[in-house]
């Protein structure tokens, strides 16, 4: 069941951009009215044309399209990448009656390879003949943000808040190149509230730290990453502040949160999500660069995948984090199995534990480090001889 | 041919704490006389008891005896762990006629299970009734030291110094779980020049952050790396300083390069070793954090185990090392292929590019960033189905 929020339209269509396949390569999303808009990018310096373009138009309030390509990052593609990212929001504008400004880009797909700008024209112009408000038009345009994604990724909630009803709906796409600190994942965030341009930003990057910077498939950072929310304000007459702006926050760091799951779910070749939950750190910072460092480890991912309680990959993993970390205090559960206890290597049922990894698509690690407040989340995935037969056969 | 060094002996024996195999699993190097011995560990904070136990033997003048076994690393193994390692120290030295804080040891294989000591015992037994001299016994020994590794690692060399003809070699071990700083790796060097503790122990530390300290396999830090050197004095009648230090110095580098590149060749499932150079960055210190980001992305290691010249997967992971890049002056060449020009993708034959990677056992990539002085090389391997098949399978 999907939610549409109010004020929006969206399309999608195949122009040619994705040569292996008929899937849809350009999707375009509409607000009925100037509407503020936030984003978030990657931390990269070698940054995609369209991430350069959005940044400078991020936080606005007069925000109203959206045009999305994939199968094409236009990412080091030089002066002329700037100028055909430009040219998209142009005719997007041109199309739909707005100004150039208004207008916000992505693109993801391949890095280095001029945009194939005859075939974005006919899209561009094909999508926006066919902006539409049904669940179809949604549902193709969420798969016009795919690249080596299996599925398409939506999520939307609805909820009373200060005496009105209302939407958030997430988009995103993302399977490889997966961050931390973002990913090669694109979102759009659409939602009918009314937000300062502030608070959009603020919420944005407080729900993308938790979620989006917070899940690594391959540690490769790519050059594309953006998320982009945009409010139309349809369906709340005044601006959220207060409880329930809170509210707002944590809806919308849910919808992110699902999203950032359904990537790693995706993540090339994976067949396991796994979760890491540290505790008992200093800080919350020290505890995620534990958990990410662990998230990180090519030995960790694998012994997932061969469905092995491999302890002594994990705990050495934690080893290395770069934060103080004292072999003799750390505990470690997996799947509810107590593997390590305060440094010491605890009896348990092998098989049990690892046929608790093999039954299961989700593996839980929970490594405690101390007895500080510091905790910490994150999500990863295994990794697969279909990872490397993915990578490895990807064109260039 | 293989150098020996004087005023030592070797053996090595199989006494089963390597199950799936009839490879040798401990093995023993013996000085005559007491001997100047240098060490470098791991920077791991979870460590095994034999780095503990060696940590607090090096740099000393008086060592004379070096036990290993493989198998299993004697690591996250608690307080019988120490035990465990201080008796294998305490047998040997008994066997040798020596004095226990003579005698350093390693372990590498499994973590997290005890030593099988009545098994270890045997071996060490029945090893120091072998030790020889002759290019057999050195060659057992250096096989004593290997897990999932596929072949033994042994190099030397002998040239005149100060009037005497001198002599390193070096032996190692290394597959998987490989650095950054140091790896699963172990490495012995032996020598019979003359040194002081002091300057062992500094050719021992500078000869290895540009070689073991430079290499990657999977970006897991291990809990067990060391590389520990004896030099008996047997060949040199003063300690070696002034021009005849620097010459040993680069004689020592150049077997510690010869040995990391033969872990990284051997890298568990590699097809080709990658050679990272990058150059004009602002410092060494620079040019070394970009070539091991390059080194440690998946996608990077995956595209070359496909033949595929994916530069932008290269330039993109420049772009999240961590230092200062400007896409605007990268300029990238794989295989003296001129791929990326001042951010300006170049045109160049796809196919010739490709086939020079696959056919070719080692695939140069040589990153330019700026005009600095700042240079490093870096080397990995690529990541194949095989090392995810390797380390999905090995039990814990």
């Amino acid at each position: 069941m999907l939610f549409i929020p109010r004020g929006f339209r969206a399309s999608a269509v195949h122009c040619g951009i994705k040569k292996a396949s008929t899937r849809e390569d350009i999707a375009l999303f509409v607000a009925d009215e100037p509407s503020v808009g936030a984003g978030c990018y990657t931390q990269n310096l070698v940054v995609a044309a369209p991430v350069i373009l959005d940044r400078e138009r991020t936080p606005a309030d007069n925000l109203q399209a959206i045009v999305v390509n994939s199968g094409n990052a236009n990412a080091c593609t030089g002066p002329q990448g700037m100028l055909d990212a430009r040219q998209m929001a142009k005719q997007t504008a041109s199309l739909c009656g707005l100004s150039e400004e208004q207008v916000l880009v992505m693109s993801t797909g391949i890095i280095g390879e001029p945009l194939p700008m005859p075939a974005v024209s006919r899209g561009i112009s094909a999508a926006a003949a066919q902006l539409a408000t049904d669940e179809k038009a949604w549902q193709a345009a969420s798969r016009g943000l795919l690249t080596t994604d299996t599925c398409n990724k939506i999520r939307s909630t609805r909820f009373p808040l200060g005496g009105h009803e209302v939407t958030i709906l997430g988009i995103a796409k993302g399977s490889g190149m997966i961050g931390p600190r973002m990913a090669t994942m694109l979102a759009v965030i659409l939602t009918d509230v009314r937000l300062s341009p502030t608070s959009a930003q603020a919420a944005l990057a407080r729900g993308v730290e938790q979620s989006f910077n917070s899940i690594s498939v391959d540690g490769h950072t790519s050059t594309n990453d953006t998320v982009l929310l945009l409010a139309s304000g349809a369906a709340s007459t005044a601006e959220l502040e207060g409880s329930d702006l809170a509210e707002f926050e944590r809806q919308l760091r849910s919808i992110l949160t699902q999203l950032a799951l359904a990537i790693v779910q995706d993540g090339e070749g994976a067949t396991h999500l796994i979760q890491i939950d540290v505790s008992g750190a200093a800080s919350a910072n020290d505890a995620k660069r534990i958990a990410e460092t662990i998230a990180a480890s090519p030995l960790v991912k694998t012994a997932v995948a061969g469905g092995d309680p491999n302890w002594g990959r994990i705990v050495s993993a934690a080893g290395y984090a770069g934060v103080p970390v004292d072999v003799a205090r750390l505990t470690l559960r997996v799947n509810d199995f107590l593997l390590f206890e305060n440094g010491v290597p605890q009896g348990f049922d092998r098989q049990a534990a690892s046929n608790s990894i093999r039954h299961n698509r989700q593996t839980q690690i929970a490594l405690t480090v101390g007895d500080g407040n510091g905790q910490a989340t994150f999500w990863t995935c295994d990794l697969t001889k279909d990872y490397v037969t993915i990578n490895a056969d990807y064109h260039t």
